[in-house]
């Protein structure tokens, strides 16, 4: 990095804490306490208990959207004080650190890693050291550290690889239907699938089928169609959403994660 | 602005988008790739979905309280992807970014606005530019631009009016009733009316009147009464305020955004 | 302080404001017109209605995580408007704003306090004062002239003593058992106890009861023992807590704060 290029001072936080006890706040106070200049930025605290798939597109539909030198922390860490460990993947232009439990994987989708760190040197954690509570007394005085200029060389061993996780991924039938799945429902109800919309862009035969449903056309915005008429469109993620005009297509169809979801061409 | 005033570096933002997925997460990070230095501030993001009016009275109780220069961008936007403007207004103090859907109305009861430019110049826009997500990709990056300094007039055409919505105001009646409503309901659940205490001031001689709910006179403070009472105050926003003491007056009236309430001259 | 020490710019929020309505938002507004470089951090807003306890027992486990020269602003308020005073307390390290309603009462179990100021000067006021949101017209002006390095000694008189509030503590009986109780239940459903982890630490003899349950040993993290298996251990804020492996404790066994807990020498 130049002598003028901006600090890597932006933090960026993502975790299934919650907001109502003091979890976020106490990382926020360690971070400020190593680096009092960090620019912290909450991406989400409300990722579903343990929900290490969520966090994987949560973040994967974020990161690139932040500035170049951003440091993301992701702590889902259900194994929290075993032997799993933590890592800090370095990209072209950006730093992240998580357990090392396959959150992360869509990085090596998107081809993207530089290096990837195991930290291991307890001079950047906080002593004493807790079984429980690593947000606070690594993710967060690592991160400070990073923010500061640290080089990731210093925090441990680099490593060849990481976790991997079984994302879903979408698949083509040898009829071509493309069946993916919902990945996740967001706050007013559209049902994002794993299925791109460049796999379908421009047709303008497909229809979009899931459960009983049948959605003939692909809809531009939310506002198509008529009030409670059930949309598909491809969505800010760049993927494939069902959706409903004015209204919440979760509470409508009482569709979830997890659920099928298949794009048909129309004459077959 | 003299050489020696502050940037105008503040950005507060408004939206119905819940803090659970990315959405703002990902506004933020758009910001600060655009401005670095930006101070990025919540004002809320529950605003209940597609709530204009909630946001329209919300934002009118908070806006003076913040610095002068501060940015306001309020993204409650039902329209988004269709032919629907996006304004910036500019007031003697502050600057305001929402969809030409009436929720800035409150400037021009306030009799507060310089100017009004339409959002059209895709210069300062994300690309691609989405159907679905102008907050990311047009909200966000242009308030980064108006947080370096970005004058109005490089943004769009300006333009003479906006868009109104039919905000509830009091009325008062030939016997010198005045008759509102609520408005908008608490955290704590105070129901907040639109009657502004200036209309009674000074009056002992008031009643409150609210479905079968009689209040004699008026309290001070929250903490008024006996615990359990139902206050009627004149709360922090200077409207009239329904209130139960050491309670909660939405659980314990049932009372909600439309009811009515009337404030009577008790001799009538 | 000497002349290069950091300004005490860092201000940390701790409020039973929830997030919905605008009552954060402004306070910050107000914080930043009083000082644009203060560096705002939100520990929770989302203290239980006028949970006067559940705010000293998150402060308690918080505060010193922060940075030197950090000035806590915590207002649960249930008497806003009445004669209750809004104290500053100064520690060697920091400085915290509340009401005088026993909310900081750990500082003096942790006999850390310097000095008491009850805040009077309205100078440093917002005007007009309402008698309902303190958080707004005392506090948050308050806490930015304190960030710009403006001295107690100008907010009012030096007072000897605070309020008190009676923060459950644990005893031991004659036969040497822990008699302690739950005093919170935190977003993942781990019962957390007011028994200090030191008062057994080292001890592979103790067991744990709590309703019809028996723990009989302690584990040393939540991932120990099976997937649904009930655990005791110490956590990170140095106290003894319930916790279920992958799963939720407090749904699990349907303890609540204000439950008793004990901890017995296995051979008593």
């Amino acid at each position: 990095m130049g002598a003028m290029a901006a600090p890597p001072d932006v933090i960026a936080l993502l975790t299934d804490f919650g907001l109502k006890d003091h979890y976020v706040g106490v990382m926020k106070g360690v971070i400020l306490g190593v680096n009092r200049n960090a620019r912290i930025i909450d991406i989400s605290h409300d990722i579903p208990t343990q929900g290490i798939l969520d966090a994987y597109f949560l973040l994967s539909n974020t990161y690139s959207y932040f500035p170049e030198g951003t440091i993301f922390v992701a702590v889902v860490d259900p194994g929290v004080g075993t032997d799993r460990s933590i890592i800090a993947v370095q990209t072209g232009k950006h730093t992240f650190l998580a357990p090392d439990n396959g959150l992360l994987g869509f990085l090596e989708k998107d081809d993207a890693i530089r290096r990837i760190v195991q930290i291991k040197n307890r001079k950047y954690f906080l002593e004493p050291l807790s079984n429980t509570f690593h947000g606070r007394d690594i993710f967060a005085p690592v991160a400070g550290h990073l923010s500061l200029g640290t080089d990731l060389s210093l925090l441990g061993p680099e490593i060849g690889r990481m976790e991997k996780i079984a994302a879903p991924a979408p698949k083509v039938t040898r009829e071509g239907v493309i069946v993916g799945e919902i990945v996740s429902v967001d706050h007013f109800g559209n049902l994002v699938t794993n299925i791109p919309g460049s796999r379908f862009a421009g047709s303008d035969t497909v229809e979009v089928r899931f459960g009983k449903h049948v959605i003939g056309r692909l809809a531009t915005s939310y506002a198509e169609g008529k009030k409670g008429q059930i949309l598909a469109l491809v969505g800010s993620t760049g993927n494939l959403e069902i959706s409903v005009n004015q209204g919440n297509a979760r509470k409508k169809t009482g569709a979830k994660v997890g659920d099928g979801v298949r794009v048909v061409h129309r004459d077959k």
